[in-house]
């Protein structure tokens, strides 16, 4: 299965129109800002908070989202509304991730990071207020969920987000105590792999999919999170910073024990055509409909920015 | 009314008692680490959350939030998880605060503030986490809650924190653009005042108060949080680091507008006797039952740490 990464104009499209749709539900959360009484509005805040989530990302994970909920016929609307919730956590992640005191990234998506535009006290409360708008948007009734199906989901991306998934791993990352091949999959499972694993959970519970059926779609996140993981490695070493929009080759430079560094490209290269062959077994259950999910497993493993 | 600030045995006791109570909850939650499936234990950031949380504070919020659920006869094991979740709110919003890039402060409770702890990074991901498990402990059904009343209290909870709310606040407290009453005002009730107001109105939402009693209870939490607000910037004036337990001064050499640089000690004085009066008179229709409230308002404008 040799394709090209241009050969998916079907899902190119897709992917596309979902973050149109999903960016116009966070405009709206954050041109309203939801507050219950009467304050001052803190402009300088939803500057920065704007400007840390419509920063030309791809929206992969509400893609992922909005997929596997229409993979079940779920609600579109009530999915749109989860995966911009999805989209903010993962946005604050980026912004606090980049701090001099984290990663120390002052380039993203080939522009400054937040803290560059404006300082890192902002940057830290933007991230906060980021992440505390996630939740907000899923616990509000307006997204036409049941109260259940909001509780549920809030724990689930709560478990996703925290200290055992993605702050947590980020954590293991910044220590970089791992050194062998399970304690690197499994803090990169906690740190990327969480979150997407949630993105293709989220949808299942969305469209009130069997539990079976939730399940063998975490099981489907799990996979493209290894994958997406694995690529960042990779790129981090093949490709260069104006390629990326980020700084490559950061890695090497602080010394980061990766898959690529242990076992060379070409090993990781095979393991990822085997992670894709693993995602399309899971899928196959569903035939064709599972289509745009099996592209944008093959999209992962070949992205290269 | 002119009572002592030692004068109130009963009111310490039961402040102690739902301490301890709230610690026992907290010490659960940071000690098994809620997650589904294998991870490592981040035990780095794991140590941070406890010591960001563990640190001697006298549990003020949750105890207004277990009072008010008692004094319509809510269930006090509920009360005990929103409690600490909401405790974790506020333990984050410390360890962000005291931040180099924020407040930058060495010293709270008169030991070294997380980051001189450890570093930036690790008190910035441990105020992440322990924002993102107050949702968790909050959304999991081991609370006894209905889901109906989870959705809410999360959906209460994050306006209260957010934009808003409390990160709103204290964006609008670093750039400092407030300089006339109304102004400080606005911003220390979002700043201080929603997590105290979300304490109270949290409290009889649990316990199924009637509409017109959670409002009453939520301007009880308003009016005591601008009075905590007025004690918080006259201390800052009047008192001494050792007392504090953290620096003193700081609103005088950031030249940072007050309403006692404004109007001077005596007004600030006047003013909180007269908040203390009006939280009184909100809860006289409640009697006896309310003493302990009432006790509690005392307490925040005589407190002298």
């Amino acid at each position: 299965m040799k394709l090209s990464k241009h050969s998916f104009p079907h899902f190119d499209a897709v992917l596309r129109k979902n973050a149109k749709a999903v960016e116009r539900v966070l405009d709206d959360f954050l041109s309203l800002m939801p507050c219950e009484r009467e304050i001052i509005r803190p402009e300088r805040l939803l500057r920065a908070m704007r400007l840390g989530v419509f920063n030309g990302g791809k929206r992969l994970r509400p893609f992922l989202l909005l997929e596997t909920a229409a993979l079940f016929d779920g609600d579109a609307d009530s999915a749109l509304y989860v995966a911009a919730a999805l989209e903010c956590v993962h946005c604050y992640s980026l912004i606090h991730d980049d701090l001099p005191a984290m990663d120390n990234d002052g380039l993203r998506r080939g522009k400054p990071t937040l803290h560059k535009i404006f300082d890192e006290g902002t940057a830290i409360l933007a991230g906060d207020a980021l992440l505390t708008i996630a939740f907000d948007i899923i616990a509000d009734e307006v997204n036409g969920l049941s109260a259940q199906m909001r509780s549920s989901l809030i724990l689930f991306l709560a478990r996703a987000s925290g200290v055992g998934g993605m702050a947590g791993g980020q954590m293991l990352d910044l220590v970089a105590g791992h050194s062998d091949e399970e304690g690197i999959i499994r803090m990169q499972a906690m740190k990327t792999g969480a979150l997407l694993r949630f993105a293709c959970e989220a949808g299942a519970m969305i469209a009130h999919a069997t539990r079976e059926n939730q399940k063998r779609l975490a099981a489907f996140g799990r996979v493209i999170g290894l994958a997406f993981q694995l690529v960042d490695d990779l790129l981090d070493i093949t490709e260069n910073t104006d390629v990326l929009g980020k700084t490559a080759g950061k890695d090497v430079v602080a010394g980061k024990i990766t898959l690529v560094s242990l076992y060379g490209v070409e090993w990781v290269r095979r393991r990822l055509d085997l992670l894709i062959q693993e995602a399309n077994n899971i899928l196959e259950p569903y035939g064709r409909k599972a289509d745009l999910l099996r592209k944008a497993a093959f999209f992962i493993s070949c992205r290269n920015y």
